[in-house]
C-alpha cells in the first residue's frame, strides 16, 4: 500500500477520517521509525483540533496493541478483570481495590506506568514497602495471580511500545490532551494486559486531570466504546476529584493509608470509592448480580479479614515486608513531622488537590522530571479534611519532611492551599455518573 | 529568557498570541537546532489552525530576516523596488516587468527562488537562454544594477536560511496553505533583498495557489500590513489567473514570448497586466504620479525599444547570448512539435491552467521532485485562447515535446484541458483589487 504520511496528515487537518488500515501503517511507521517525528507531531496537533471518529480511536487503539506482546491470563480459573484510574493527588484505590476485589475471587492481574503526575504513582507507593518488587515476569505476575488471585506489578516495555514512544512526543508537542489519544494510550494498555473486563475510574473536578464533567464524560464515553468494539466488556464511573482522596498523600503515608482501609478502618470517602468500584467489578467478573450486591460483598471482606489478608499475601509474594500490614511504623518515616495551623476559625471548604499535590511533590514525593527519585518517606496527611470544623491555630495537616527547611515550605503551601470559610461546603457524591 | 517551546506551542494551540522576543526565540532555536523540528512541526500546524495576529506574523518576519545576511541597495541612485508575484502557469511577468520598469528609470535588483511548482521559475526560463548565469555575488549584483538598471539572480542561500529551513518542514507537515507562513515566507525574501518599496502581484484564481478572492485578498492584506510595520511601502494587486498568461507555457517558448512583449507585439493580457503592475512600481519608485502615468511612461518604453535594450543589456551582463533578442531561434528547440486539435466548434471558454502546467511538467518543462533537471526546449503554445472562436478540427494549441510519446500524452491532456462552448466566456479585468 503506497500510504504517504503528508496525504494522512492533510486528510486529518481537513476534519476527514483515517481507514484502520491507514492507523495502522501511521503507527507501524511511526515505531520503526519510517516515519518521521516531525510528521507524527504534525498530525498529533491536527488530531487535537479535529479529533477522531469511534472506529478510528479504535483502530488506534488496536495499532497499538499490535506494536507489542500481549498479555494471556486465559489459563486463570476466574474471569480477570482489570481497572484504570485517571489519577489525582492522594488516589491510592489501587493498593485497596486490588487485593479487595480479589479476596472476593475476581482475579486482578494489575500493571501500572511509573507516576507521570506530581505524586508517585502505583508502584511508587508499593515500593515504600521494604522489599516489594514491581519487576514480575509474564510467568511469575500469572502464577502469582492463580495461587493468591492478585499482582500489582510494572507495566513491561514490551507491552504496547507504541504509547510509550508516542507519550514522549505528545509530551513535548503539547499534544496530549487530546480524547482520541488519551482514550487510545489507556485502552491499548489495558487490552494488552489482557484481562476479559475492564473498570475505569475516571476522575473529574479540580484535583483532576480532566477539570470538567463534559471533559471527563467524553474520555469515559469514548473508552467504553472502545471496549466495547473490541469485545473487552467496559464500564466507566466518572468520580468526583476535587479535593485529595483520603487523608495521607505520600507514598509510604499511602499505603499506611490503603492498609488502614483494607482493614475497615480507613478514611470514609476512601472506602466508599473503593466500596462502589469494586462493586462494579465484582459485577463484571461474574461474583455479583449488581454493583451493590458486589459492594455488599465487599463490605464483608473488609469485616472479616479477608482483603487485608490478600494484601498481605501480595507483598509476601512479591518480597515485600509483610509484617507492615501488622506494624505500619516499619515503613520509611520522615525525621521531620510539622503541623500546619489553621490560619482561622470555621469550617473547611476547600482543599486544592493541585496545590497540596505540588506541595508533596517538592517534599520528594513525586518526580518534577522523568525519572527523578522518589523519596518514599516524606509527605502530608491532612488532620481536617473538607466539611471539618477548625479554631484557628489548631493542626489542619501533618507535614513529613527530610528537612526542617522543605518543612516549612510545605507547611506554607499547605495554609494556602486551604480554605476556610463559613457555610457548610456542598457534599458531592463519589460517583457522578456510570457509563457503559 | 527561559522560553519554553513547549510553553508557545501550548499558548498557540490555545489561540493566544507570543510575543515579538518569543517569535525571535523559536526561529533562531529552530535555525541553530537547538529547537526540534517535532515541536515546530506542532506549533506549525497550532498556527495553521490559530492564526496569527499582525503583530506577530511582522515579528515572525523579522525573525526569519534576522536569521540570514541583509542585501545592501543604499548605494544605489535611485529608489529601488521589488517585486513578487504568487506564480501561476505561464507566469513571465518578471522577465518583462524587471527590464521593462528599469529602462523607465527604476532599479530593480530581483532575486528569485527555483520553481517549486509544476512549472519552471524565473531563474529556469532565463537559463533557456545559453550561456544565462544567474549566481551572482553581492557585489556584482549591485554593480549590474547600477551600470544597467537591473537584475535577475538567484536568491543566495545566506539570505533568510530561516525560510528555506521553515518551509522545507512545512512541505512535509502540511502546513504550507496558512496565510501567516507564506505572508511572512515571501516579505522575509522581499525585506532582505533590500528594496526601499515592493509591489506584490496575488494571482487568484483556479491557475493560482491562491483559489478564492477571498484567500488572496487575506494574504495580500497581511503582506501589505508587515510592509507597513517595518517602513517598506508595500502596495498589493490581485490579479485574475483563471487560465495560463499569455500563449507560452515551457521555459525557452515563455523568453520568446517576453521578448515579443517587450518589443511591443506580445499577448495583450501579459502586456496588460505589465504595464499596470509596472505603473505601480514606477509610483513606488518616484518616477510617476499615479500608477496610470507610470503605465503611460512603460508604453513608451516597449515602443520606443528601450525596454527591450534594457533586457537585452541584463542577458548580455549575465553572459547570456544577446542574439536571442533579434534572433529567437537561437534558444533551444524541441524535436517534436504536434497540434491539438479542436474536438468541437464553438468559443474557447475556459481553459484549466493547472491542467495545462501539469501537462507541461511532464513533458519536462518543472518539475515533479525538487531538483530534478528541467528541459528548456519543451513546452505548449496556446494558438487559440479564452473568447477566441474556433473550428472542429482547427489547432487549438501546439505541443513542443521531446519524444513523440510524449507529445501524444500532452495532446490528450490539452484536449481535456481547453473548454469549447457556445456563448461568450466572461471577461475578467487584469486587476481585481489594489491594496495599499
Amino acid at each position: 500500500m503506497a500510504m504517504r504520511p503528508y496525504d494522512l496528515i492533510v486528510r486529518k487537518r481537513q476534519g476527514g477520517a483515517l481507514r484502520p488500515d491507514e492507523i495502522e501503517a501511521l503507527i507501524s511507521g511511526f515505531v520503526d521509525g519510517s516515519i518521521a517525528d516531525y510528521q507524527m507531531a504534525a498530525f498529533l496537533m491536527a488530531t487535537y483540533f479535529r479529533g477522531m471518529s469511534t472506529e478510528e480511536t479504535t483502530a488506534l487503539t488496536m495499532a497499538m496493541v499490535r506494536s507489542g506482546e500481549v498479555l494471556d491470563l486465559g489459563s486463570l480459573a476466574g474471569r480477570a478483570v482489570d481497572k484504570h484510574s485517571s489519577g489525582g493527588v492522594g488516589d491510592k484505590t489501587s493498593l485497596v481495590l486490588v487485593p479487595l476485589v480479589a479476596s472476593a475471587g475476581v482475579p486482578v492481574a494489575k500493571l501500572s506506568g511509573r507516576g507521570l503526575g506530581h505524586t508517585g504513582g502505583t508502584l511508587d507507593k508499593l515500593e515504600a514497602i521494604p522489599g516489594f518488587r514491581t519487576a514480575l515476569g509474564e510467568a511469575e505476575l500469572v502464577a502469582q495471580v492463580e495461587r493468591i488471585g492478585c499482582a500489582i506489578a510494572a507495566q513491561s516495555a514490551t507491552l504496547v511500545p507504541a504509547d510509550a514512544k508516542l507519550y514522549a512526543l505528545r509530551d513535548v508537542t503539547a499534544t496530549v490532551d487530546s480524547v482520541p489519544l488519551i482514550a487510545s494510550s489507556i485502552m491499548s494498555k489495558k487490552i494488552a494486559a489482557g484481562a476479559a473486563a475492564i473498570l475505569l475510574d475516571v476522575k473529574c473536578g479540580r484535583g483532576a486531570f480532566m477539570k470538567t464533567e463534559a471533559e471527563a464524560r467524553a474520555l469515559a464515553e469514548t473508552m467504553v466504546a472502545i471496549g466495547r468494539g473490541v469485545g473487552r466488556r467496559t464500564i466507566a464511573v466518572l468520580t468526583a476529584m476535587d479535593h485529595p482522596l483520603g487523608r495521607a498523600v505520600g507514598n509510604a503515608l499511602e499505603v499506611r493509608e490503603a492498609i488502614d482501609a483494607l482493614a475497615g478502618r480507613g478514611p470514609a470517602d476512601l472506602e466508599a470509592l473503593c466500596l462502589a468500584l469494586g462493586g462494579w467489578m465484582l459485577m463484571l467478573g461474574g461474583r455479583a448480580r449488581t454493583a451493590d450486591d458486589g459492594a455488599e460483598a465487599l463490605r464483608n471482606c473488609l469485616r472479616d479479614g479477608s482483603a487485608l489478608a490478600t494484601f498481605s499475601a501480595m507483598v509476601a509474594a512479591q518480597g515485600g515486608d509483610a509484617a507492615v500490614v501488622r506494624d505500619p511504623a516499619r515503613l520509611p518515616q520522615a525525621p521531620v513531622q510539622a503541623a500546619v495551623p489553621a490560619p482561622a476559625s470555621g469550617t473547611v471548604t476547600g482543599i486544592d488537590g493541585e496545590a497540596v499535590g505540588l506541595a508533596a511533590m517538592r517534599l520528594g514525593a513525586g518526580r518534577a522530571h522523568k525519572g527523578d527519585p522518589v523519596d518514599p518517606a516524606v509527605g502530608i496527611v491532612l488532620d481536617r479534611t473538607v466539611g471539618d470544623r477548625v479554631r484557628a491555630g489548631q493542626r489542619l495537616a501533618t507535614v513529613h519532611a527530610r528537612t526542617p527547611e522543605a518543612a516549612a515550605l510545605a507547611v506554607a503551601e499547605m495554609a494556602a492551599a486551604c480554605t476556610i470559610g463559613q457555610g457548610e461546603p456542598p457534599s458531592a457524591p463519589v460517583i457522578c455518573v456510570v457509563i457503559q
